[in-house]
């Protein structure tokens, strides 16, 4: 008998899965749990059950309580933390003495460490030997990128371990290449649950849900927004009894909601507004440059994080500086004193000249007051100018994100507005 | 008699504090449990000491067990969520039933909550009232800012329930005004708990851990160490009957660190290399600007999030493009044709140019190959050249970061690199 509660699906015969984190940061407050917030989704995505997450310290005693009860309660342990070198990670001793198991060194484990470190001109000290110690009978659950492997084991019948580090950046990885396809291949995941996320710009949370009550009501698909800074996202969740059955669900929902937001609506799932202004560039075939104030250098880093993005970006010129506008950007001393650096005049000097001097099809220029400092009446925090220069036509235009904005969140917010306009400009373009 | 195991307090005859929190929405995913992290830090001010946390979803069979398996194991249990008035808030109703208690409608919370609704222009709903049962016997946990109080109850001997509602804003206010000064005023509070951050760069945790295998393994202060990409931390955690008694034996181990690592250690807190950077450029009256490649951007934006930053950095020159770095930064065709793009004859080329250009005491050049691809055996994805020109000096090096780590981390780890050179750089001319 199946029955949902607050979306989980609670099989009687399936026990599903449980997150331990493990580390004495996280008792005391240092750090926020966000593994265990991004695993939860996962599962979620897997539609396997999780009715419980644990956060234990550094205390073994107290790890292999927490174990041997998960090991009653469910079919999944997932833990995170305590995989590295030093005596306080104590993850991989407690759960196999928490099952009378030995611990051996794993030679393919040791020759992957030595090589990992020969790469970063390091030698294996004495500590990191104990990286490649895991129970008896344990499968590896590679790390491409770090020096911490995980394993899985089922130490008794019907019972599963999987450990990841408690670094999130190694953690998703692993999850993705190693324990997810692992999982599915294995048929942990029964009911399945497909769920597409659609992102939008220039429409608000509120705008978007007075949209769509009937969609937000629904049952099956679920249909719930998420709003965080300069970002819209909208995740459509289905059920079936394969992902074809519960994606064949999600089709009518998205084709709504693309017709109702039109060009709002830029792009899935993980996709990020950079990464697809790169693309759309390289199909294109034509190339970029930016001329940046007060983003300083931040629009052409969120550009260059995307791979192939040296195909289409030249370049730019962080003119942070009113007399670099002037001399490497030929903005007219005149222009700069009559309207000020936070203007349309400046920033359609600024794309000119970078345009120029980097020889390509597009230019985008920002120039804005990001704060703490800086403000006035006329020309208060978070008033940013924005010029964007293409082969056949200049949008000039201002934003004012609000003087009780964070300098850090003006910049973000920026580079997000500028790409989002980029964006409409190309798909007008073509 | 008092022992400590990783950073936690443990008495024996203490058996201290575990945080449930309640909500399905935290085992979707959907939200972050911010809540525990706070109310960890808290506990850790208080010197309560606190060795677990749970997340158990809007389900009473499952909540129930949870509540009498912490009524087993601590002394003090804080609940957060599940005090509203609709059907999937569970919390006060199953904690009575989990003892047996009958629930009691008080007179007083129901003036309260008619006084709260009538202030914003409603009328009592028949949902809400479920709000104004209380255990029998149990104190309120006033809140003042929304209608979901909370209990303080001992529904055993030795074992203490209180409960908060899941938003932040209400939690924290009733704690602040309401349960602290209770746990002060009731003596659960006797000792203290000072801690400090120290911040490293150019040595790895295990190395740093060689290092101080006797401060690793103290009771009072503790010392523990955490990686992260590119960084490390050490935390020293001291117990004392008042903070200031607590402060005092955090002195003499960060005296004996900071010698022991030199100028390795950094920083401390929340410090960040790129704050402490800017800070040193404008106590020197010096100013600095970077010529990007593999970074494109990344160390400019890094600078220029810092407040202040306007002071000191000039700007720079992303040049993706090699014909960018000739034309803009005068670097010699053969020179690039002959050593290649990564290579440290070009980035010295690099540095002279931006310097030239913008004027500036110092400048920062960093090309490299980021991957994912670009790499060869000679030259493989990680590889990374930087150049420092300063006032007196020009240092030139190469990092290998290796080859599996991620184009993000590689851009992530040779900003922070530059940073730290630069900082050893401006202490060595002082």
């Amino acid at each position: 008998m199946n029955t949902i509660k607050g979306n989980i699906i609670e099989k009687e015969e399936n026990k599903g899965a449980e997150i331990l984190s493990i580390g004495s940061e996280l008792l005391l407050g240092n750090i926020l749990n966000t593994n265990a917030q991004w695993l939860a989704e996962e599962l979620a995505f897997l539609g396997i059950p999780h009715f419980r997450q644990t956060v234990i310290g550094d205390n073994s005693s107290r790890l292999k309580e927490a174990i041997l009860e998960a090991s009653s309660r469910c079919q999944i342990l997932i833990t995170t933390g305590g995989l590295g070198p030093t005596p306080d990670d104590i993850t991989t001793k407690t759960i196999a003495s928490a099952f009378n198991t030995p611990l051996e060194e794993r030679n393919d484990l040791l020759i992957e460490l030595k090589t990992k470190l020969k790469d970063k001109g390091y030698i294996l000290s004495k500590s990191q030997k104990k990286q490649c110690l895991v129970p008896s009978g344990s499968e590896i659950l590679k790390n491409s990128t770090g020096t911490a492997s995980g394993i899985i084991w089922s130490p008794i019948p019907g019972f599963l371990i999987m450990t990841f580090p408690g670094v999130s950046s190694e953690l998703k990885e692993m999850w993705k290449k190693e324990a997810f396809p692992w999982l599915v291949k294995n048929r942990f995941s029964n009911e399945q649950i497909a769920s597409k996320i659609l992102l939008f710009s220039g429409i608000s949370e509120s705008s978007l849900a007075d949209k769509i009550p009937h969609l937000l009501e629904k049952e099956n698909p679920t249909v719930a927004t998420y709003a965080s800074l300069g970002q819209l996202k909208l995740r459509i969740t289905a059920r079936g009894i394969n992902l074809e059955e519960a994606n064949k669900k999600i089709e009518p929902i998205e084709k709504e909601l693309v017709k109702l937001t039109g060009s709002k609506c830029y792009g899935e799932n993980n996709q990020t507004i950079e990464e697809l202004v790169i693309k759309m560039l390289i199909n294109n075939k034509e190339s970029i440059a930016v001329a940046e104030s007060c983003t300083g250098g931040g629009l052409a880093s969120a550009l260059t994080k995307i791979p192939g993005s040296s195909k289409v970006f030249s370049g730019g010129i962080i003119a942070y500086n009113n007399s670099i506008k002037q001399e490497l950007l030929g903005v007219a001393e005149e222009i700069i004193t009559k309207y000020g650096a936070v203007s349309s005049q400046v920033v359609e000097a600024m794309s000119e000249g970078v345009q120029k001097k980097f020889k390509v099809d597009w230019s985008i220029s920002i120039s804005g007051i990001a704060g703490p400092s800086g403000g006035s009446e006329d020309k208060p925090i978070g008033l940013v100018s924005f010029c964007i220069k293409g082969p056949n036509k200049m949008v000039t235009w201002e934003e004012k994100f609000g003087s009780y904005k964070t300098r850090k969140d003006i910049q973000k917010l920026s580079v997000l507005k500028a790409l989002d306009r980029l964006r409409l400009c190309m798909l007008k373009q073509s």
